[in-house]
């Protein structure tokens, strides 16, 4: 039986630290493991089970030890952290669900018929957009339609 | 002094119930006053100040009062709307945040730098794709890179 | 436009008196519509766009009015309600959630991988089973499973 | 008195860590202990006291320390844990009663009368159901039926 | 169909002011129609379904209309109130259970084993002690010891 | 100044592991500090202070460290635990206080007067009462009567 | 059976808007029913039963109608009123305690022994003091101790 | 810099134990420090800073580290206390403004106009007030008056 | 006694109905009745107690009913809107205290001394900076520091 | 990797207390660095990504450890911390907003039109006014307007 648990959370922050540390980005160690980039800092900070092979690659990147390692491959608790939603940088993508989640939920209903978009079966893109009056922040949002079915 | 003030809620209550009536979609009212589809339904049901040529437009086109028209076009309260998120539709969007905003938020400073995405300098795209194992909701959300800038 | 809109809660709760006075059970009714009982039940109290077949014969049936009719057929908000949430024959099936979900989940992971029973593709049965010590109420959720798969 | 006392939510996560690390599954277990399998699960989590042969039992399959086998047997709180609600694979319980539990309860008072579901007196299982579109959860929720009686 | 339907609340509400405007006690009320005090407390402020019997001989006692006798025997909502929760009176019973609960969960476990007191198979009396130092209220719970049985 | 300073919480968890290891029964440690039952539980798990003459009597009885004993004498901070009030065995209390809270505050309105159920002049007996379909708990509030005295 | 029930807080608004109509001040008010002041508001908007002599004589002066002299002398439900909580004046009385609180309670332990300060046999003081610097509100709290007496 | 921070939290425990294990009472020691009583226990506990000359003396009343002498001095966080606003001995104050805080609040604006009672330039005394009946706390608000003015 | 009772929210709705329906601005109105523009909104929409001559005159420049003149004269409630909180453009400014307030809280500390700075003796700036990268909105937020003082 | 990571919130507090105990204040402190005194004091403390630059010059001011110095530069989350905001000279700060919230968002439509005042392109200024009646805390809070822009 191991003495080394380490908590997903914890093995988030220590790959988080230890990536800042090399300076390499997200987004060039989600090209090194060969996934998409969102799902990669999600998976890898705790919110995703990362498969062996990605898990093993990211620790030989990133020279961590094995119970890290052995961390991002368990299941995860995806608790929705009250505190996070409060973070600025977070809470405007909340505030414009709050806005918008209406005007979604009737687009659906009418171009799709009742039911939801499923956040299982879902990606999510995060791209840079230039534009001359200041870049732009574009998050896609993908997700199957499921329909209410008995 | 005006003796017939309706809420912007109701307003946009009334509005819809008219246009399911008629058999108008959302879309094909959006065409009509030439403006994007998600604005367009934010903005009918009160999300929005809806410009008096936008609003005057669909009171013709749903043959709608005037105090509907001049409701629309009122200033209005966005607030959050604790029941609606619990809505399952609505729900996924929230959980989608809850499981990628901490990634979202890294993505975010890595590649611009220390600030968020504006849900204010904001448009939110709606589109339906088709695909073999199952049709899919997507959702653009596309805002301002706003750095912290004292 | 109608002047006469009806909210579907209120809708559910005339149809439900009107059954009531009428003595027609639950079950009878479902069958009668030949559609799943909690379905009925819930698709009656307002929880699912009732379509139209069925809802013009449960308007037959009951003697509706034609607004109530129509409500029935409206898309839903279906918004939680942490009143109801405290009524004790309600609460006991939260509470057996907050018991057994852990184990649940552990299970749904071992058995299928990661990933979430579907409460939209998904019934419920209700059924009655005798027993020697007292009657059971046995409950019985069927979900489709959804494997996370970006 | 005893210097090594193990809370049982500690116990259960060294029994959960040991079993994976033995590559046995849940469902192993609870075969080998002769118990059903959600009770197994529960249980072992910390949900429930564990009889001690069954703790004893375990201890010697997963090779457990003698104050985790005593963890194991003792008097649960069973706090509802509003972080796990918020899981998505949890959560779709809580919502699936949001949804059917006012039917369920409608339903309970028509065919038991006046009562609940005992969740005390009660029992879950847990099966897979392979269907051509995609396997199924099926959880069955069995509880006797208690009549309000004063 | 019926115009006239009284919510279970409001029926208690107009019983309660008609009681107190001929001067009938509670215990005389319970008396009369011989049941226990509390349980005619609670069930006439619209806690219980009350039996047809019952509900037309406090119909006939203190002259009710018949939609308030129909609202007495109809399915409750039993639901928490947090507002009444802060009432003085009513605090002092929910302070008692946080000082003491814990302590009658261990005694429960002590004396019965692992399960509950049934809130459902219970009833309550209640009763005035006279004492030299000032009169006291015992109020006592009697509720069926239900194991937890798989 | 004393550097092994424990709190009343952990010292009545010391105390009761202690207990459980020596097979003493809550009851019997009742008696033998000759102090009512439920009072000695809650007294001894943090509740109340717990005079020198039965604390020292416990530390013999228990062979407790003397800080643990010292512990117990001090005066408690009764803070309501709300993650305790969801355990099943506490629940079924608030849950029959919210049942039939109401009706107690017309009893005792009615009976006594304007004012309260004294929580603090107050004692709870503790009781199991046999019947042939299943023992019984039987708790005994018994509160002085404080009326609103200006 | 009365038709005009009147609600004791409704009874309370329509009692303050005429003493306001007529120019009484609260202190007059009470002087002219020879009762304190700080129960003479809080009883006329409510929070207490007002004896018959006292509601008649209100009723005389204010010219109520009978229906709000009835109101006055009935039981009052003492909610808590979260948003009254938030307004600055009343808000200044809550952060004292939240500041004295803990205080207040290691004097009432040391100079009382264990126990409260009832807020049943207790009355309020208001007075103004005048000073150089400014008046200054007084506020005196006068409760019975009331000792943990089993 | 200091490797022996200590919290205000924390330092004013460790008084207080000091003080109890010295058999010094609150009183004593304001009188000591020639501070009011309900100051000194605040102020200790850490809801003050304390000026340098009285902590200093303080420490040397009770032989305390110069750490906890320093942590004295600090500013504080005074923040509140949701739990220790459910001790019982606490509650009662939060009740009492719940059920008086309207009537003062009537009355602060009826004898002074628009405004509050400032909790800043505030001071709260405490006394026992002998009486046949039973003993009394009395304790005494005494805040200046602060109009709107803007 | 008043039988045209109007709830100051409600006139400060009525009123800024009007004053739209007149194309006058706050700004103006503030002016025209010489009051601070903040204030004159503030006042106007039932947070302060609008002085008689203030009240009247902008009952003759709006064309106000009596009781709507009336009622901005009437001291106010001025409950905390949690709803309104959650509007984008009143949640910036409690996001801003969020992030800053620490701060402030050290520096009036700093260079004032243990207290705060008044939110009653107080005034709020409101202002428009041009500027060539976009205007900017200006508040001032100025109160009278209060030490606490006992 | 680094084994001495410091938490951004710990970082300060350290920071802060070798401030304190060389007899630093956070204005000495600003001006050494050139930056905005509230600006200093807030990123200090956590709330912001130090530059390097000013994170080394800090260092080298107060002689803090190079994992201070690294942790001063890191992103932050800028949690709302609930506990914080009711230290009342914070909390002033959001009474202010919930009484004069409103009429801001009044005079930010009036003026701006439909839009926000920007909590991220935002400053904050502190200032000391003296006055005869008594020093005032001056505030200015500076943001940029943003409209909402499709």
């Amino acid at each position: 039986m191991s003495h080394n648990i380490i908590d997903k959370i914890d093995a988030g922050q220590i790959l988080n630290e230890t990536r800042l540390a090399k300076g390499l980005t997200w987004r060039e160690l989600a090209e090194q493991i060969d996934r998409p980039v969102v799902w990669t800092v999600a998976a890898l900070l705790g919110k995703h089970p990362v498969p062996k092979v990605n898990a093993v690659r990211v620790g030989e990147i990133l020279s961590l030890d094995d119970e890290v390692v052995s961390a991002l491959q368990r299941q995860p608790y995806r608790i929705a952290d009250a505190g996070l939603a409060t973070d600025p940088t977070v809470y405007r993508f909340h505030e414009a669900i709050d806005v918008y989640g209406q005007a979604l939920k009737e687009l659906i209903h009418e171009e799709f018929g009742d039911g939801i978009m499923s956040a299982i079966n879902f990606s999510v893109d995060f791209a840079k957009q230039e534009a001359p009056q200041g870049d732009r922040v574009v998050v896609t949002l993908n997700g199957k339609f499921l329909p209410y079915q008995w």
